[in-house]
């Protein structure tokens, strides 16, 4: 198999088409905050408003999966809070918002998703937004569209938009990202005080690659609803699997679970961080698209190294022995263990490391910043891990 | 053939599904004006704000398989215009908006939508902005998220969301709409002075049933990827058509352009009419999905009574045709000529008219409101043309 097994499949973690197109059509994006923004809806010159747009993927797909096998509803519940989270989460890494909407597509193969599987995902939102109410994160839910449109969508896709605004001088920019600056990890494993399971910490990227290596032929077989039927056989469900399959390395969660685990929010935290340490938070990045690399695209002239990562989340693990994928394309591709990263001087970290255990989350140093011998404005990644040591240019 | 083929195929005008799952999750929606809103997002109590939800559906087919079959990339344009419009007409609605954001997200299978064709679709969203800023309707593009996602998404998604604020004391309300009213229709077919080419009145709404009635099942057996593969043989693609065929009907349109045929926007006239007659302007209505019932489930016991509509436009007579669609189903699905009403004294209308003209459209008076003697709540709608005379209830 080729080394870019992600792309063969599909999709992309370098996402350079998308910019290429984004570039084409004259809307490149603005690098020196994790998410954009605007001059104020309002017209207040001392604020910005922001419009973000995220979903839930494939991750539908194994959610449908589950379903099927186990004839409860409950698992389209997560899809909910993986459309909500990927927005909010990186919404907050360009610092506390005030007010925020949120308003979900839908588009469905009726044939395939009930009524009944519809309500789950709504009522899910409504109980997500209720429980941040509790850590002073408000969020109103503006309805949204579901559209029936089984030519297009062959199970289901459920995306969200967030609009909010936020006040321009506690705007968090990674231009303030500078050599010396620890990289404080949040850990995306375990369980915090406000979820009731066990994270496996796969959130809302690279399911694509995770599925196809995990999952067996067998489950396309069943359900054929849930595979192109364009990919080469080589790369699709090429794992052995099946979705409720429970190896021992997951330690009591079944294959479906761990893939299906809802991307947690680190919210809570970071408000609470930056209410006390404001804009000493030199900037925040969320490992989504582009896994551990994501940092590349963020901040002027730095080398990010990362050497003292946590220990690889077992799904990882099987993601990269069953699927044969690279190192250096498992930290491409996805968070492998924590999705926030903070950078700041070290002082700063026995507060941090209080405040997050409060909440149930492990917080680490992983890595500093030093400046990037190469070049004043591009960065570099350098992942130093039990895996090997991996070097990345944008 | 079952009389409700929309249903057959999938989708549904009345949406009845979607509405019982947002009810169930203590979601329902308000009724009383045709866009929700909350408080305002700025804490101004002068103010509302809204964040609305919309899309191109599965008018996405029908571009690509234009683009396929002429290899012309510019068939996805529309569809940028599709997912705006669809939003900003259904906000005008309730009013003339401040400042609009919008932000669009797109889900496609990247082994048959290029990047090219991506750049098509961001680049026309630009243009179309452009264009509205010179009747002073200001959009501003805030990026938004492309998923390459060929599991769940045969060929293309085109969503979009549009935030915005709009002052409570202009909110136009179909609480006010009152029997003696007059309902003038802005005519969906023609070119207006914004127009490149003419619109055979489509719009987003109908589409799965417009295509599966038009285009046979050649196109699918072509291009497999535009049809889900457990649908009836019955109702899937049962037209006589190519995408590229022009019938006589059609008068220089090919079928494909015409299914294709992007939707108006009437803000630019509703922009004019609400800065002269401001809240004489009793109710404004976007015939959407439910189509020339839509009222149905705006206003409190009205009796909406439409006994002079437009012509019906050629390709809604070549659908009814080749699909045998009834004629009441057909007013139920598609808006047969007119997309926006407006409710008023009929001492408006020649001005309402002349305004129309200067922007190249036609207006009309297509009927009045009584009082529905039946209920003094809920609504009814009677359609009297040269198809019968039809009666609806919610």
């Amino acid at each position: 198999m080729s080394t870019d097994k992600y792309q063969q499949l599909g999709a992309s973690a370098k996402k350079t088409g998308v910019h290429k197109a984004l570039a084409q059509a004259g809307l490149a994006s603005n690098h020196s905050y994790f998410a954009s923004f605007s001059d104020d809806i309002a017209g207040d010159p001392t604020y910005r408003s922001f419009l973000h747009a995220d979903g839930a993927g494939t991750k539908c797909i194994v959610a449908y999966l589950m379903a099927q096998e186990t004839g409860d509803l409950k698992w389209f519940r997560g899809l909910a809070q993986d459309a909500l989270v990927m927005n909010l989460d990186d919404i907050f890494c360009i610092g506390r918002p005030e007010r925020l909407q949120i308003s979900n597509t839908i588009g469905r193969n009726a044939r395939l998703i009930t009524d009944e599987a519809l309500s789950e995902i709504m009522s899910s939102y409504a109980e997500l937004t209720e429980m941040l109410k509790s850590y002073d994160i408000n969020i109103d839910l503006m309805g949204g569209e579901t559209a029936d449109c089984g030519d297009t969508v062959r199970t289901l896709v459920v995306d969200a938009v967030m609009a909010g605004r936020i006040k321009a001088e506690n705007l968090i920019s990674t231009d303030n990202v500078r050599p010396g600056d620890i990289i404080v990890g949040l850990a995306n494993t375990g369980r915090t005080v406000y979820e009731k399971s066990d994270n496996s910490s796969i959130a809302s990227n690279g399911l694509t690659l995770a599925r196809h290596c995990m999952l067996a032929k067998e489950n396309a077989a069943r359900y054929p609803e849930i595979i192109d039927p364009g990919l080469s056989s080589d790369v699709a469900y090429v794992g052995p699997f099946k979705a409720t399959d429970t190896p021992a390395e997951l330690a009591g969660m079944s294959v479906g679970e761990a893939l299906a685990s809802p991307t947690r929010t680190f919210a809570p935290l970071l408000a609470r961080i930056y209410s006390v340490l404001g804009q000493e938070v030199h900037g925040v990045i969320h490992n989504t698209g582009g896994g551990q690399t994501k940092n590349l695209r963020f901040g002027r002239g730095n080398h990010y190294i990362k050497n003292d990562l946590f220990p690889v989340p077992p799904l990882f693990s099987l993601i990269q022995k069953y699927g044969e994928v690279s190192s250096s394309e498992m930290y491409r591709v996805f968070n492998m263990g924590h999705r926030i990263e903070l950078f700041l001087e070290e002082r700063h970290f026995a507060l941090i490391d209080t405040m997050a255990k409060e909440l149930g989350i492990s917080a680490k140093i992983i890595g500093h910043v030093e400046k990037n011998s190469g070049s004043e404005t591009d960065n570099q990644v350098t992942i130093s891990s039990g895996l090997g040591t991996f070097n990345y240019l944008l």
